[in-house]
């Protein structure tokens, strides 16, 4: 069912201090911040070769990422995203075998314009997964 | 600098519940149980076909990830390894920046026998950063 891990996402305090340091001190290519709004984070993407790295800065009010960086206000790891062929049937799935899906259960538009949804961490060892339908 | 992105590891409190979770409720392809106690850990590799998830648990007195599942019973997503192809210049690049790195600054011999350092959390947005020589 899952496929390649399309990215991992860490909140940070500060957007431009990350992102300078793993530019700097790390050497990674790291891209343009975009804001994205509708989903409440600014975010620098990290380019790997073989999958991503997100840099995610809260963006407004009620930010997805508010409530963590409260409890971690120096940043963290914040969660990991597979790719799915089928969603739906992922979601079927995982709720027949007891897993939560979070917010109403349904499929939302991601921050790369794909469905997504997110899995309660409490099932999966305190790790936050989203899945991300690529269509691929 | 930093390359691929090697692994995520994820320190779970109960390797085979964690495992058959992510087999049969994920779909992943997971890997045998391998017990390393020169590294205190028993890990589960889980391959994504781009990278790989490790799924860790204590092995031993000692174990370098006691701590961290003391303060997340729970478990939670631990490091994220970067491959670099000259350790050596990378962590003088890093220490020449004020990074630290954990232990007595110099590799040692990693999961998988290649060199490894492990870069301090509070330096990288709560992030512990391994760094792995993969010759590549």
């Amino acid at each position: 069912m899952i496929g390649r891990l399309n990215h991992i996402a860490i909140a940070v305090p500060d957007l431009d201090a990350a992102a300078a340091k793993y530019r700097d001190q790390l050497g990674a290519r790291i891209g343009m911040q975009q804001p994205l709004p509708e989903h409440g984070v600014t975010v620098v993407f990290i380019d790997t070769g073989n999958t991503k790295v997100e840099l995610l800065e809260p963006l407004g009010e009620g930010s997805p990422i508010a409530a963590f960086l409260e409890k971690n206000p120096g940043g963290g790891m914040h969660h990991v995203c597979f790719e799915v062929a089928d969603l739906a049937a992922a979601i079927a799935r995982l709720q027949q075998a007891g897993a939560r899906v979070l917010g109403d259960g349904r499929p939302r538009t991601g921050a790369h314009g794909n469905p997504v949804v997110f899995l309660h961490p409490r099932d999966f060892d305190g790790t936050l997964i989203e899945l991300e339908e690529t269509g691929s």
